[in-house]
């Protein structure tokens, strides 16, 4: 079955708030989202900005230590312009280069988005980046996942076991997430959309604006500790934690589970496999919490 | 000109060691490298294991503050067999998931290399690996860089700003790599022959063998930081460091700083460039110091 | 005014919830909590575990922006057993040594307590520890603060700029703790006493038991970023984060801050004074964030 | 027996260098050592800044595998004028502080030191500080360690298992430090002299003096993996590395190591003992590596 959803609050933070709608599992919901900054699909201020959420939407029969298949059908940008910051976290430079580097004055810039073309062009460019021209666009959701155990409501500014606020360029259309539900009803929200984005989030931004967004959520009767994801060519594990050094901990013993549990492979097989295969991408590192994602080609994992 | 040349002695470190020939800015040397664990194109143990170093390579007119240009002309594997480790890393994984992991008994695993096809088999799979069948090699350069500063000798498990065990996958055939000189005449280091190897080296290893290496050496007369890389898509930044939000603070500042002084661009253009077009990969995270390589396409840069 | 109050609902998380009790600002209450396994003064299992807390408490005119002052005024076990955890946290180990650390079978140990001579004595030493004897009670609260911004409710289990479970051995009897006031009345939450704590929690626990407690809440109005705490000896400032490093960046910005603004020293100044005086110590290293406390004498900066 | 040795080079790393004298384990060596930045007991610049040391001492029948046995006889400040940093360092700042933070014009600061009331005086104070007046000193070596492996020459401004620059208050005046001897002969390395010192070091110096040094050399036939000490109250181990984290694991699994090897406790009982009892100090915070001790009363040891 399809919802066609119209979201009229917003919230700032994923947890077990009242729900919005309430679906079967394997039903598509069709709505869209704010931007980060909470504005909406004609640039009005719709809402309080820092990542508002569209939901949160109640999947009938899921419980606690389910998971929440969510497939992004489709994540389109539904606006003709975008905003990024225009300077890079001074939580990714070398902290003695930090006073060198200072403060820089134009704190954002816009562009103008060509939703047919799928591409981007800077509005008033920085000095230097005049003939940069036309780029193209890759659209995906910032923040996305489910109500958190212990009847916690998190910030959509970080991230953790429950997805949030992660700025993976991978979750893109045609992905489907998998979070673990930790709440009755998953309680599943979504927002943040950019219609392009650099690895890592650096400038605490990707182009920011809002989007029409078409999920399909089922619920899987398994348990899983870290969200993962599949899409067509890897399935892929998520670690969100700060130092990156610990998300890189939680993703690669995600997808040492999954590759044992779903494909009933062995240690030393999947250490032997994962040693010469794995791939890591990075996601956000601007958040409180860092997010890295762990993959390995289906193809390979496949022929076992 | 062309050196070929013969090592005989190795090191364990990187560092201010008697060099074994000296070169002009340019020159080309041909020569070959033992395994990390000492073991030569025969199979045959010729020194200890550790990342055994051929040279170091005296520079002629070297100085410190400059920069050596390493292009890796040649990167090839001389023997048919290489060996993996079979055994994520425990500081990869969840600590409270290492006790559930536990030792894993089959430490190692032997692969048969097929030279001209360039690919690898495993001898004796592990349980469920036995329809891995063949698959396509990517040789690459595991340790390599130049004597560090101070008069220091830096051990071949460890890297910093000097280069040395990077274990990144993209050190492959046809890059260029540049490394910050210390010390009069570079003294350039070079071993650690991978075959194959996934992102991280997460079981200590790729697959190890001895390999036939070519290298051209220039000098350049210009101040960098950290290494920096350049293929035919990309320009790269390397930092080396532990925890990897370091080795990301390094490779980001000395990619900003690349960008501003190389390419003329002011702090807000290298961040709105930045923001949205940088890509993070992910080099060692297994020796004491982690690798963090950040990059962004040459064909974007060369817009501007 | 004192307000006795009983407590009969506990909270897994500090947020807004709804509260127990309104207090005007200067009041003091007098209350009691269960253990972090939700049992009380008779050892009976009166809610969840997980470090439950008593509260919220709400008081009057406390508003965003404003700080919370708490008065320890008596941090007392209530009951005359208490228990601890028999093995050091995985993550406190080298990753290396953790399958040799191994699981240990013993798990838990209890402790009898003799309130009045305030000590206690281990009743089933593990084997080596039978002449420990008896040791001296430094009874502490593990985890209160203040609900977060943004609506949100944060596990107890955890810690973050709004306090929380900092299992810090210095918040003891006579302390007073000051909180950053993010949600209207403060929202005052206490709970997991301890009668004896190591620094670091490595074991995830101290000898946890119940407690009856005194607190005096006085609203501020000033503004503070991250707990500060102030003794008969020290000032000091608390950071809450993962890593360790960047609790030590919390909490010494912090101190930074209250030395500036509290006491009109300029940075030179405060950095000539904590450069040679700064001391810091170590609250919870086990929690997801981990706490820090930067202090300096008040003899000394009453001299200034 | 007692050596009297005068320094005249001095080394920028520790390292597998000529040893200046050999002495018989249980020899005594009184030296002196230039202040960090390379000046000596009359101001005299004598080498270059950076943590020179004096030696390396040579112990005969030390081998690698071997403890050794440093006692600090004599720690005595030499001259009258000491200097220490005016500025803390960014790494231990919020990064977005940094920026507020900004440059501080005066860098360093200098102190008159009274060596018979032991002593020191701001000479010209920054703002604020003119009534801080006389402050007691408490004089400690900030870094001295032994030759590590594979031939490595590690720069001094840094540390490892090897020791180096820790930069921890409590090695003063009679406390012994053990150090795991690497290398032949051990090769004893020793200076950077601070009459006073906060934790973490966190301006960069404490009050860096030059200092006359008197130090007991013991071969210990046992081996440990990182430095441990013992004063009059405490058995402590060292860990070095960043982030803190990595540092507390490394001092934690080595007192664990040392309470179970030397006192013959298993880990249900060592685990119980420091989950209650262990107590952290922060070395360096500034070095790449940083420092953090783990220690335990010899009190509550000798009981069992």
């Amino acid at each position: 079955m399809i919802h066609d959803f119209e979201p009229t609050t917003f919230h700032l933070s994923i947890g077990s708030h009242e729900p919005v709608l309430r679906v079967a599992s394997g039903d598509t919901i069709r709505t869209w989202c704010v931007d980060s900054g909470g504005f909406g699909p004609e640039g009005e201020d719709l809402t309080d900005g820092g990542n508002p959420m569209t939901g949160p939407f109640y999947v009938e029969d899921a419980k606690s230590g389910d998971t929440l298949a969510v497939r992004l059908d489709r994540v389109r940008p539904n606006r003709s312009r975008g905003v990024s910051g225009a300077r890079i976290a001074p939580n990714v430079l070398d902290p003695m280069f930090i006073p060198e580097y200072g403060s820089v004055d134009q704190r954002e810039v816009w562009w103008t988005l060509d939703l047919d073309r799928r591409s981007a062009k800077l509005e008033d460019p920085p000095a230097g980046l005049a003939s940069l021209g036309e780029v193209k666009l890759d659209p995906m959701v910032g923040c996305f996942g489910v109500a958190p155990d212990r009847g916690q409501a998190i910030s959509t500014a970080t991230s953790g076991p429950h997805g949030g606020n992660m700025d993976y360029r991978g979750f893109r259309e045609g992905v489907t997430v998998f979070f673990p539900v930790a709440a009755e009803g998953a309680l599943f929200h979504i927002g943040d959309g950019h219609a392009l984005q650099g690895d890592g989030e650096i400038v605490g931004t990707g182009i920011e604006v809002s989007m029409d967004v078409e999920v399909t959520l089922e619920v899987v009767k398994k348990r899983i500790r870290w969200p993962r994801a599949d899409d067509s060519t890897f399935v892929m594990a998520v670690g969100n934690a700060r130092p990156l050094d610990q998300a890189v901990q939680h993703a690669t013993t995600e997808l040492v589970t999954l590759l044992h549990e779903d494909y009933g492979l062995d240690f030393p097989a999947v250490s032997t496999l994962l040693g010469q295969f794995i791939r890591y991408d990075v996601g956000n590192v601007f958040d409180p919490a860092y997010t890295m994602v762990a993959k390995v080609e289906k193809a390979l994992v496949e022929r076992l």
